[in-house]
């Protein structure tokens, strides 16, 4: 069997992610490898983590990006700060906060399941209540920006709720970081992840992480050892540390860093607040687009994503039709609807690098044309 | 604080990985993402798959790559298969050995560890020893290949041992996959991991995995919850199999699967067999160049890695000078010893696309230099 080189194709990535990688990222990612521990690219890593700080607004210490997809940096909040046995309040209004759930449970802790519809927000009164009823409680976990609804909970508040009751409050950025204000210190949030892949518009692979200093001494305090060596930030530390020697944990993906180094960067560049405004401004040119198509949003406006439009699909049209059009005639991709929302809607995804006015005007005029079509 | 974009220089790596990346590899790493459900995209993981099953010498049909780093791909193994209270025999003859066993002992299992030591193989009569007074053990495990030492270990004969008292075998392969012979079908290894980044020479950040249909079906059959999330190879099944629709568990790392089908594909090209002369051919080189120099192997001729050449630092000698000499006279770098060899050693890696004959003359042509000026 002889195997050609792949030759992907030029795709528009506006789904849930992977997001449009901007080429200057790529540029980076493909130059010549280092050695993990090469005196360039620890300084390199410096950098990165101040960037990352200024992304997460912050000035934790403890802030890395942890060598692994989003769903690992969810597992290491979990394994690191919380022991067997802790309770653990769990928001789920989406598949990711079921996925926190299944975290806690899997590394033997309690989640105290909090509901809310898919689509709405997490109600901020029913965690109060929550935190009420369950005094022992030691954390609260909630998803900032749930990639499978597109709706925006009130962080701020939560994180607010969880000093005033003294738990650790665990929250997902994944969507979140990058596309909508987000500022972890001036909301006391203890332990944050992100993925690289969103609105960072870098190469799916890492998640950035940071703990508070509160978080930082859970984990140095705890009794029960990390179930996983791979994701032990006891040890991590030590690679990350800035100050004297690194000492070796695991081999760092030196490339994957190059890349999320150039996207920090670029986010940098343009400014925290101007990258907010711009997901903003792209949202409003899609929505006012996606009214005139008749396609009504999931979420309502209130909570609503700007960098993840979740859409029903009408009556009618066939889902995977629509999605293969896109694709194999425009060379756009759009998400498919997730857990419940599968079939049901379609995720159009405004991030980072994606939130540009070209990616709007094509991807609203090529569903009229394929949807057209469809009726026809 | 303005950071300039990050221009790594040009080194030759001569360490213990990451190696010498190709440039083919590089720029197939810098290829547009394409999102990590595209049909292009899933193509390529069958080819993927395909291509490391060659590189493993199996037919299993689980064989992927973990999206992480080697160190990842050891914890999946022991993570998915092994139970809390299982005794594991785990043999330790260097730092990952060492690592095996923390491993199985912060997932709950029981180790049994059966020591030799540094820069001596497993001693095979040790394990059949351990593994008769121990008729309730669950696994073996072993490391093919110690980088800390470069001690190759008999894999088919601790292989033909576990199958003997029906044990599962789960083999590091880390640093031998592509350097040295290795039949997982023919030695009925049952659990197998290795890194992307030694002599795949692909980037770092991805862990080849292959269970045999035996593992399969003792995963397939456990009781215990798995406690990742992330590593749950019963989830990732679902996204990697070839039959029918793939499910989202988590995003791929989209560009390091391009570099890695890319490594692959020139693997393959070259011929497995070819590939480990190659890497004996220039060891012969470098073995014969070393002794000139004075620079005596930690192991004995009949159990030295050609990949990963292990040799004591002579008296006198500065180990933080000459290797700071190297890489910054001459983009040079080689490995420094690790753990009880720190300090000691010197390890030079002949790995994958760094295993050329330029390397291996500018290495020993550097040395000598820096060495002579060293003793001035």
């Amino acid at each position: 069997m002889t195997i050609q080189p792949f030759n992907p194709p030029r795709r528009t990535l506006m789904g849930p992610g992977p997001s449009d990688v901007h080429p200057q990222v790529l540029q980076a990612l493909g130059k010549p490898t280092v050695g993990h521990l090469d005196p360039t690219f620890i300084a390199m890593m410096d950098e990165v983590k101040a960037l990352l700080q200024y992304a997460f607004q912050t000035e934790n210490a403890f802030t890395i990006a942890v060598s692994a997809p989003g769903s690992a940096g969810m597992e290491t909040c979990f394994v690191n700060l919380m022991e067997p046995g802790d309770k653990v309040i769990v928001c789920r209004n989406g598949v990711f906060g079921e996925r926190m759930r299944q975290n806690v449970e899997r590394l033997g802790g309690e989640a105290v399941v909090v509901d809310d519809a898919w689509g709405t927000p997490v109600s901020v009164d029913k965690v109060a209540d929550a935190l009420n009823r369950h005094p022992d409680a030691k954390f609260l976990a909630f998803v900032h920006a749930e990639t499978s609804t597109g709706a925006l909970s009130d962080a701020k508040a939560l994180c607010a709720l969880a000093r005033e009751h003294d738990v650790l409050s665990i929250v997902d950025a994944v969507t979140s970081l990058g596309g909508v204000e987000l500022r972890v210190d001036e909301w006391g949030i203890d332990a944050i992840y992100s993925g690289s892949q969103k609105c960072l518009s870098c190469v799916p692979g890492l998640a950035p992480v940071s703990f508070s200093p509160r978080a930082v001494e859970k984990l140095k305090a705890r009794q029960a050892p990390i179930s996983s060596w791979f994701l032990d930030q006891s040890l991590v530390m030590g690679y990350w540390s800035g100050d004297g020697k690194r000492s070796y944990h695991h081999t760092a993906p030196v490339n994957s860093l190059y890349a999320l180094h150039e996207s920090l960067r670029l986010l940098q560049l343009e400014g925290l607040e101007n990258a907010w405004a711009r997901h903003r401004a792209m949202h409003d040119k899609l929505k006012a687009g996606l009214d005139k198509l008749g396609l009504g949003f999931v979420v309502e406006e209130a909570y609503r994503l700007p960098q993840l439009n979740a859409v029903y699909i009408p009556e009618g049209i066939d889902d995977g039709a629509v999605r293969s059009a896109l694709l194999n005639r425009f060379n756009l991709e759009i998400g498919a609807g997730l857990g419940d929302l599968a079939g049901k809607a379609w995720r159009i995804g405004l991030m980072g690098y994606a939130a540009r006015e070209e990616n709007v005007t094509l991807c609203l005029a090529a569903l009229e044309q394929v949807m057209n079509e469809a009726r026809q």
